[in-house]
């Protein structure tokens, strides 16, 4: 094992602040990195807080992983020191049930490993990526591409497939209309990925102020939830929308929106929605759920991306600016997504 | 036009009290049948209220029809005197869109005709089943088989097909396990054909009492929902839940019983349904709504009912005795369907 240095939470009600504290050596099937950048997610905050139904003190957060290959295991086969890579918000999974099997590691019937906080043989419990260094084994980790800005990428690693995966799933293409409820970390993914996919993107939100940057981001169009002329006229205009507020809602005005046999699927986690059940029946619409992506279904997101041009919009903070990131992050004063840059920190 | 007799509301809080009006002759395309049968459905008593967001009066509700055709148009070509026929939901469409071309009418884009209460050039606005005739065009009536109870088919109507549609489109067959909420009308028709289809079906209650019935009925075994050890042992036991349940309720702990990307799917009409967001996201599960069917996949129900032997399980009333069946419906006093036999009470 050896030390590392980064910045964690000594309870659910604790501040950030600094930590030292071991990671394993390179098991033979392992992968050394020195982190190089690391997102900033909203889940960071509630899971930090133990809001998700788990905890492990002290943690260290953080699942939007680049860094740089420093060392390998030696059955270690698609990467070398060197290599850019990222690490999402799993770093295990039982490897055998059906999920797993089907490349949904983030479906383990077992339940994967969460990057922080989550079950580990050697330390108790998994330290994420708030912190200079890391080591995961080679078949949860997936290839950044060079083209992409690094910095950028980080963000791809958990709002990225956040967003893309549940577009992939509904054939997301020329000819269809998305609409995206909300234009923060997952949002203003979710408008660039559509775009890219081919189809009509219109950008929902309370705030007109907003519009102009939803159309810089690539929505075709900007539809103001509390203009109730506009959400008239929208009436069955979307075949997905996808939903990324956190606050608890009502889903009537939105489900309205949805095409006959139309989907709004749910990336924010609010504690309560509420809905009509006719909302649902009298058109056959439906309401899902999706959360992150499996590591193949990941690199495939990140070689779209490369391939599109597309990464986060960031702001670049210091690790011990991260207290002032979460505040910030809460007030929804980003846009659209912190993150850390460790080279700007000293290791201690 | 020719004169006919039945039960209807003068008001959306009127009691049911007799009526005598005019019914179309048939035009070259209508059957013309004297009504035997018409199930008591649950939707009557919201809809003729105008708790469905429209109400024309006098209201003769009823869509659950069976009758002996009297009399045919010139160009009828699938029905001939003396045929045993139904009527369901809806006695046309537009024909034209997308939904009505893929055979989905209760789904057609410009609102299909409500067997009751809704549009009708002749008439002012549609009358139901709870009187002694009534004229459809050929297209939006289905062949009752004669193999069936024709008292017991008439619930088929809409319970069956409420039921039925979900099932077929989640695919429902042996190696599944299909949950059912609530013992109604509709929920003992989904244990009937689930059980019919080759799934596991187990019938999920609030009262213990009914696991008995439930069992006759075809459930393999019972969930008392209240039993919070047993919900906890059914954990994402189920590949698809039916609720039937028609007051508002929290879907959480139903959520939790579905497995992995499965369906829970609505098919009481609750005003108010509320879930976590992470219900749905965590496995991927999805939440549907599920509205009747059309007119093929209804006669297709019933031939399928014909194969397996399958009707509903009724208490047959009298049309004067409607007030007190609707009184007894709402307090679910009834095992599982009331049937109005027409000829018990002579037209006026």
């Amino acid at each position: 094992m050896f030390e590392t240095t980064g910045y964690a939470l000594e309870s659910a009600t604790a501040p950030l602040t600094p930590l030292t504290f071991n990671r394993r050596d390179p098991r033979p099937v392992d992968v050394a990195m020195k982190i190089l950048f690391c997102g900033v997610c909203h889940a960071d905050v509630g899971l930090a807080h133990g809001e998700w139904g788990f905890g492990n003190y002290p943690c260290v957060p953080g699942h939007e992983i680049v860094g740089r290959v420093t060392a390998v295991g030696s059955k270690v086969s698609k990467y070398k020191v060197g290599d850019l890579v990222g690490v999402g918000p799993l770093v295990d999974s039982c490897r055998t049930c059906a999920a797993c099997k089907e490349g949904h590691e983030q479906l383990c019937d077992t339940g994967f490993t969460p990057t922080y906080m989550g079950p580990d043989k050697d330390f108790g419990h998994t330290y994420g990526g708030y912190s200079h260094d890391i080591v995961v084994d080679e078949n949860y980790v997936v290839r950044v591409p060079g083209t992409i800005n690094a910095a950028a990428a980080a963000p791809l690693l958990c709002a990225g497939i956040t967003s893309y995966s549940p577009l992939k799933r509904a054939n997301v293409g020329p000819g269809m209309t998305v609409g995206v409820i909300g234009i923060g970390g997952v949002g203003h993914m979710a408008i660039k990925f559509a775009k890219a996919m081919g189809a009509k993107v219109v950008a929902l939100t309370t705030s007109a102020g907003k519009a102009d940057d939803a159309r810089r981001l690539g929505a075709d169009d900007v539809l103001v939830t509390t203009d109730a002329d506009a959400m008239t006229k929208s009436k069955e205009r979307f075949d997905v929308i996808l939903d990324t507020v956190a606050v608890s809602h009502n889903l009537n005005g939105y489900l309205g929106l949805v095409k006959r046999e139309g989907e709004l699927c749910l990336l924010g986690t609010p504690p309560e929605l509420t809905a009509a059940a006719l909302a649902l029946i009298f058109r056959s619409k439906r309401l899902t759920g999706s959360f992150f992506g499996g590591i193949a279904e990941t690199q495939e997101m990140l070689d779209f991306s490369a391939k599109h041009g597309i990464a986060a919009d960031i702001e670049i903070v210091r690790l011990d600016q991260i207290n002032e990131a979460w505040k910030r992050m809460i007030a929804a004063d980003v846009r659209y997504r912190f993150v850390i840059e460790m080279a700007l920190t000293q290791p201690a």
